[in-house]
């Protein structure tokens, strides 16, 4: 991934973005996160008249070695694959909000612990049938893992050619809230029995003997010494793909569209590798997934929406993105005070 | 108002709905406030398949005798007419986000301080050049209280006859923040000081002036002794009329979509008159004018959206109605584990 380079937006054009917001007819500030929503897609593409164009979802599917005996997760580890069959033949959640926003939806093959026979909706960035099982061993190497990076960003750049310039990402993953804790904690810190959640549902003892193995976990693996190695110790085949894609979507000036838990994982690492990668990131909604909200406070952003889901699968961004259609089109289409003879002279 | 009856929601269907909700190829409850939101919708259409038909926005424009004089009210009152034009010409928010989402917009001069020429957008139900100043006496009788509910009802009818099955209302009046505020300490008990914030933006002198003169109108008004009554002294036209529309509509089973401080208020006089009105509301979001908050406390109610606005004319219920036709899509539209072949047995 050294060969992507994320620039810090410019500030260029702020004050003249927030001057054109606040001409509109309308109290100051009285569109709330719209308006910083229009600042910052208008930094973003360094335009006052900022735009979404052919907005995309990728969801990267990937199984984990920690999930096949079924310790931490509820549902089984054939649930990956199942999934991928349920996007392929538009049944699930994302292909829903999908069609109903007119999104774009790339379902890719990560690394799920299944043979999939060729399909024109499946992209097959396969690195293996499941990651090693991080209790015992790193769950991929830091070669693969810089494979996986990169996978994820040529699958943006796709996009991006196809003009597209507001991208979403989802995943599907047995047992990947427990790479995304581990991940978590790693990055900020913080405990990881405070990290660790119920997932797609464990009951109490089930969440108890999870956050045990996790930290068997972080002892085994005593810091990583760069972000880098701590995604190949602590993550998945779809997580290091999502981590390469965030940044290789801001590299090329597109607006990052980050889901829920797993999602902002990938991005705690890109950010710890390239942090202007932030500038370029819409929040789109906080998760019900015990850790999202202290993730959330660590990276010192606000998401969008409180919907209370923990689905996955890009939900999340699907949902947002209509709100990030409404803020540039306020900023395009709205009438100032002048044009439209409103005062905007206090008595 | 008398011949508008609401009947509370048959919970007939509740067991059979949540048994679809969660046969849906997702974690259970994991789609959060959208599986509430399709819950609710199947009860008030009483079917396993409901729909969002044809949905529209009302917006009521009306002006407050107590705005004549810019006591309360850092914009003048000439705003009110001015922002009518520019909703007719298609340039204020709420213009934009109805294109966003192709809501039907409807515009009402309940009673706005100016002669409009007819225009084929503008609904003529002027019941007066503006309110009477509620400092020296209501604001209007209760007669022309009744009318006005009457009329936002009849507007809610022909939208009805067109086969819109999901409505939402929106706002204009210069100083009827203030009207709200007195509506809802006088329906909630509340201090009126705790419930009067800046509206458009008073800076902390206007506010300190504003308070002290809703003060005076509360102590001159002791009691109104019905809801109605309640509503003419503190009311305004459009106030009245969205209370009217907020009750034909439930009781025509439509879902209303209820957005900020005003529409709210007068939801809590509709609630007061016909407490079953509640079980059709949907509430679209938590406006950052002071006292929103408490009032959906007071309401026990769970706004959809928190994006930091306080700009009124419907624009909440605008941005929320995505989310409900995401909510009817994911219960039409998505797999069950049966028919997707997922596996939905914990291990």
């Amino acid at each position: 991934m050294n060969d992507i380079r994320i620039t810090p937006v410019s500030p260029g054009l702020r004050t003249a973005l927030q001057d054109k917001i606040d001409q509109k007819t309308k109290p100051p500030g009285s569109l709330g996160k719209l308006e910083g929503l229009a600042l910052q897609a208008g930094m973003v593409q360094n335009t006052l008249t900022p735009s979404v164009k052919n907005p995309a979802i990728i969801v990267f599917a990937g199984d984990h070695g920690i999930a096949a005996d079924g310790q931490v997760n509820p549902f089984p580890q054939a649930v990956t694959a199942q999934m991928v069959y349920n996007f392929l033949n538009g049944g699930a959640a994302i292909n829903v909000f999908c069609r109903q926003h007119q999104l774009d939806l790339t379902v890719v093959d990560a690394g799920v612990n299944h043979e999939f026979a060729p399909h024109p909706q499946l992209k097959d960035r396969k690195m293996g049938m499941g990651t090693q099982n991080f209790l015992h061993m790193p769950a991929m190497s830091l070669d693969q893992c810089k494979l996986a990076m990169q996978a994820g960003a040529a699958e943006v750049k796709l996009l991006h050619e196809k003009d597209c310039n507001v991208i979403g990402f989802g995943e599907m993953g047995i047992g990947n809230t427990s790479a995304a804790s581990l991940l978590m904690s790693h990055f900020t810190g913080i405990p990881v029995a405070e990290c660790t959640g119920a997932g797609t549902g464990s009951n109490a003892q089930q969440l108890a003997q999870k956050r045990a193995i996790l930290q068997q976990v972080m002892a085994k693996h005593a810091s990583p010494p760069s972000p880098e190695q701590a995604l190949a110790t602590f993550g998945g085949f779809e997580i290091a793909m999502i981590c390469g894609a965030i940044q290789q979507a801001a590299a090329l000036k597109m607006l990052v569209v980050i889901d829920g838990f797993i999602v902002t994982a990938a991005l705690l690492a890109a950010v710890k590798m390239q942090p202007a990668v932030k500038d370029y990131c819409i929040f789109a909604h906080c998760s019900e997934e015990k850790g999202h909200k202290a993730m959330l406070q660590y990276l010192e952003v606000a998401p969008l929406l409180q919907m209370d889901m923990r689905l996955g699968e890009g939900t999340g961004a699907a949902l947002a993105i209509p709100l990030i259609r409404s803020a540039v089109a306020f900023l395009e289409e709205m009438a100032s005070f002048n044009s439209a003879q409103v005062s905007n002279r206090t008595i």
